[in-house]
């Protein structure tokens, strides 16, 4: 990406994710005025494409990105990346009219898009999701509950995934603007990491909007299709925790008195850091990878049609899967490095190894990820690696 | 042990310790009434020897305690448990008038004591202490820092780890009363986990008592022999948290649907479980037999010298490494069981697994386990497993 | 145990296991004389019952012996124990008049038995075995295809399980003397690992024994039952080779030149040895656990009865998974540990891991193992540790 | 690379490593007809560049090549690619009159060249080496023992690094023709895998080569650099194995019957699989990415230079440490899921660990090479990932 690009993000995790950050790990109220200060580098959604007035940049310069300000904090860089999975889905399979109405504002005033899809009883398993959507005339009708939605409350629009009132076969996906009569944010739930985001249960009351709201295509479809980028950078944010618990201790290594000398002179812990930087290369080549994946279907001409071909791509569920895993090590091995004092709120660790514990949870889980992988990607022999 | 105590452990952990317990994990700022509740079963300090008013129990009815009270909350447990590390010090190498004077009061009013050996620059390394104690007429001048510390500002008394003043090579360990002028608690710690329990910077500044409060012997090995205890019981710890994670996952998965059933008739489902029971069973096998071996010294007729020439006991070592990886195997599967539900803090699973990350931390992490495992029990050939 | 058996033990390790050994990694053609050098130590056989002129030894002595057996070679202590699965079935479920003929010689003769269990198609899972056994008048004549019998061929007699003609669902245990018209050995086996053990496919065409060699009780639960006692020995041998891999980089680490001294002092080494101690340590201790478990069952007054209602017991499988697992990373840390030495036939390592790669393979792998555990001992609440 | 080239490596592998391959896991005494049929194919020493009359290809392209070799069978990939050890050494530091009356003849003859570094006292401590080389007029005198050293006997020249006589602290790197008189090959290391490859013990006894005959800078830096290439490549044998341990997998588990179908509808078999799936996938990404940091670097007009400054490069140490582990692990599952079959010599599985276990072992074992990632890559601050 572009080195001004970086610096002004590297400027921005400075001046706002560094120094005093105990309101990032504090389930505040509100959105931040980080997001604030995001928005005024110019950087905010910067996925969105130049035609809607955003800054188009690719999946591998949001690997850049995401890693950075997860270097920071998490919570703030998911809360900044995860519109993407929202609008690859309208950008890809929405209505020019739709586009046009709903990402240039995103693209201008750095605001923010949820999705819904899982509900309590359809996480693993999105086909047994509940929530209806029936037509009635030109418009479409939704009800249900939904489970864990980041951004909701604040979002310009929703995309709700929805099965078919008159074919429980059939799922469709809708953008349902935020301020739509029937979306009732339930609560904000109480994460045990990323906090300076925020996840909501909501419901959806027979909510209406117009049929020309629905993108093109099945509604499950569609969410596996927007879980790529997502994905990528969920794995992404690993990388930037992972890097920040070895910078902290390798920071740490070179006060803390060891036998004549620092920690930093032990051989144990020097096999520690290798194998810590180890991972860390991996994971960080691996994100990048998965975005180029991303970037080569996106820049096809017929990409909706790539996607919708394709769906989950490989690299998007490897990347999480392994940063997932990777981290935990590395995190792991990171929380048992700094003695006592790592087991209280007075060291960073503690909060980084609830951070990237979600890398394994969301959209997906490895149960649910290895059986995709099996089922697309080992059992069709030439699709296997 | 006494199926009668058992019973009564249990109804203790289920009065106190379940349903509504937020408070046991919200650092609130005095000891709960949990413990007053405990000491009113009458079984507080349940080892402190009969001849001083206790039960007498030993460490393996102690680690049925333990593992009991842990699966409730294991902050309370390791405040319940941890006097031990002091008064088996005292009761191992203190004068009989000591005895009588500390012990019985603890014995009788369920009181408790701390131990004092930590300091900021020597954790792992406690041969780095930097608290001095220095002789003047009959009395003893104990001034220093001590870092990490259970229970000692409620506490009936200190043992004190400090190097003597005129030979920084030897070190003693003093009972000083907790109303002692100079004890000042500087500050409890905000700790990740195990937050029913209450941990204390400490200064002491020109604590004065009679030099008959000196406990015979180095003072690095007897802190190195009244870790055996509680570091069986702090391996015991994890071995309570583990089987509670265990039985969520069962509750979890008997209502959670998952294809045509239930998570419980789920294949993958079974694996886990069926790992993680073999996980607790060798761990708490582990944890009795270390108690037994620890029971065999104490009741050697020289249990004193027994103790002083072995010090550091080889399952004691074995048992705390072993849980503490066995039960972070445990709680990192865990952590991924429950979804989205299990990254809030409307699961408790967030709290066990800070809760056991302790286990590896405190009174001497892997690295400093490993070392001693291999200083004295790989090295000499015959005391190899 | 006896002192004297143990000196007797180590005495016939050190004579026929150590030195110029290769053979024992051979897969020569026939029982070595070592088992014949073994015979003549009086030990042969140690657990058959006193009353048919055996030692009686208990299991827990057992354990003992095979650990120092198995550390001189794992596949002597294969083939030296084994036979416990089958005698322990004809003890328990035999006719008075079976045991005495079939066990007083092989506790005089110190000779062997077999047990046919697995099939081509039945190997985790037994209920598919498809050898028959038909009545005809007082006879029982079994026809199939048994593919993993260890010692078959030089075995005084066969312990088979066999579905029964008249009912799939039903199967029996039968004792077949080795020389009955129709038991024949198809091949050995190469195995990769225990070449001192034998291991045969056979078939047995149309055998005929008088009805009274039935065993009392269901094929399939006697077979877990004689299961008890040698998954608990398999598993120790893993303890055994475990102590082996370890004393081996400890003579390496001697005598290897490492920066301004030897390996000995490195402090990684220190660590990676310290954590190889901690397994070996929990694993013998885990061993010795089950083997009293099992003692204690096998002194009730009705042990046959107690068996038949437990079936397996629950550390005997926490044992062998345990056991299997912890020596594979002992064995793959150690087999690490010597450089490009450690890759060639001059060092032992090599086939250490290949020896203990069978633990967690024979006698059923560990997803058949953690099947077992979960629905046996984690679905019924009070059965969980 | 092109279609082409990758068509005729897929033919050889299926010719040449298919069907019956036992005399590849046999260390036969001479090269394998199997190298002359590879040499046929024209793509011998792909690697030499096209004006000493080879191929060219990049080392993204033997990324590919290599595995697929491995795939059939890693000893024959490593023999056919372990020579690019010495020729880089010679291509970026050799004068142009030794490329071209050395490189010329491996590219059109596909001969071999071998390169002798490790001795007996410096494997991980290179340098410890003990083999030193003292001028002679216009001569250079070579006298030493080497331990591991591939191709030797059959090799055109050989690449020794060795001690100058007269400074301890200089080491030089010296091509010496393999009919030098004084090069004695003392033994041929009967290896525990890779057995179509041919490793020796060389003596060197005064070999005597003109001065120009020596590379430019320190031996141990140009050593250092030659190890990027077969290090990758090495690392890349690690994906051929793994792939073929899946594709086992699959196999089998088609055919497998497993409760009312076969193996491949198991929920728990489908979930190490989709595992495996993603460790392949990540290992055969990383291994191209080190390739195209290693290619990137080639390119460079003074990669002589480039190389100098770089010395290891960090993706070549993360890609031998990340496939090394990764495979082993896949080694590891896929060696127990066989049954019993996996435990002799009929099922494959059991060469395939031993194969694989090299990779962790020779070229610097991963503690050798997590202190050089720690010291190189961790400590100076910018060069962190």
């Amino acid at each position: 990406m572009k080195t001004e690009d970086l610096k002004t993000v590297r400027r921005f995790v400075k001046d706002q994710l560094s120094g005093d950050t105990e309101h990032l790990d504090a389930l505040t109220d509100k959105p931040h005025q980080v997001y604030e200060a995001f928005r005024e580098t110019g950087l905010a959604n910067w996925w969105l494409p130049e035609e809607y007035g955003g800054r188009g940049l690719g999946l591998e310069d949001g690997v850049e990105i995401v890693n950075e300000i997860a270097y920071g904090d998490a919570g703030v860089a998911f809360t900044l990346f995860i519109s993407v999975l929202g609008t690859s889905m309208v950008q890809l399979y929405g209505s020019e009219e739709l586009k046009a109405r709903y990402l240039r504002p995103m693209a201008e005033g750095g605001t923010f898009c949820a999705t819904l899809g899982s509900e309590r009883n359809a996480g693993s398993e999105l086909n047994k999701m509940e929530t209806v959507v029936s037509r009635e005339g030109d418009d479409l009708v939704i009800t249900g509950d939904k489970y864990f939605s980041t951004n909701t409350d604040f979002a310009d629009f929703l995309v709700v995934v929805a099965q078919a009132a008159d074919n429980p076969e059939e799922h469709h996906a809708i953008l349902v603007p935020r301020d739509t009569p029937g979306v009732e944010i339930v609560k904000r739930w109480d994460v045990i990491g990323l906090r300076a985001s925020h996840t909501y249960q909501v419901r959806l009351d027979g909510c209406r909007v117009p049929k020309t709201n629905q993108l093109e295509g099945s509604g499950l479809r569609l969410l596996e299709i927007g879980l790529n980028a997502s994905r990528i950078l969920i794995a992404t944010t690993a990388v930037g925790i992972a890097r920040r618990i070895r910078d902290h201790c390798m920071t740490y290594a070179k006060s803390k008195p060891f036998r004549d000398g620092t920690l930093l002179q032990s051989p144990v812990f020097a096999q520690k850091l290798g194998q810590m930087e180890m991972w860390i290369d991996v994971m960080k080549g691996h994100c990048l990878r998965a975005a180029r994946d991303y970037d080569a279907a996106m820049a096809e001409p017929n990409a909706a049609a790539v996607f919708a071909r394709q769906g989950t791509l490989k690299t998007a569920l490897t990347a999480k899967m392994f940063c997932g895993q990777a981290a935990w090590d590395v995190a792991s091995v990171g929380s048992e490095m700094f003695g006592g004092l790592g087991y209280t709120d007075e060291h960073p660790v503690g909060k980084l190894v609830r951070d990237v514990r979600y890398v394994s949870i969301v959209e997906g889980g490895d149960d649910v990820l290895r059986d995709l992988l099996f089922s697309r990607y080992v059992i069709p022999v030439p699709r296997r690696s």
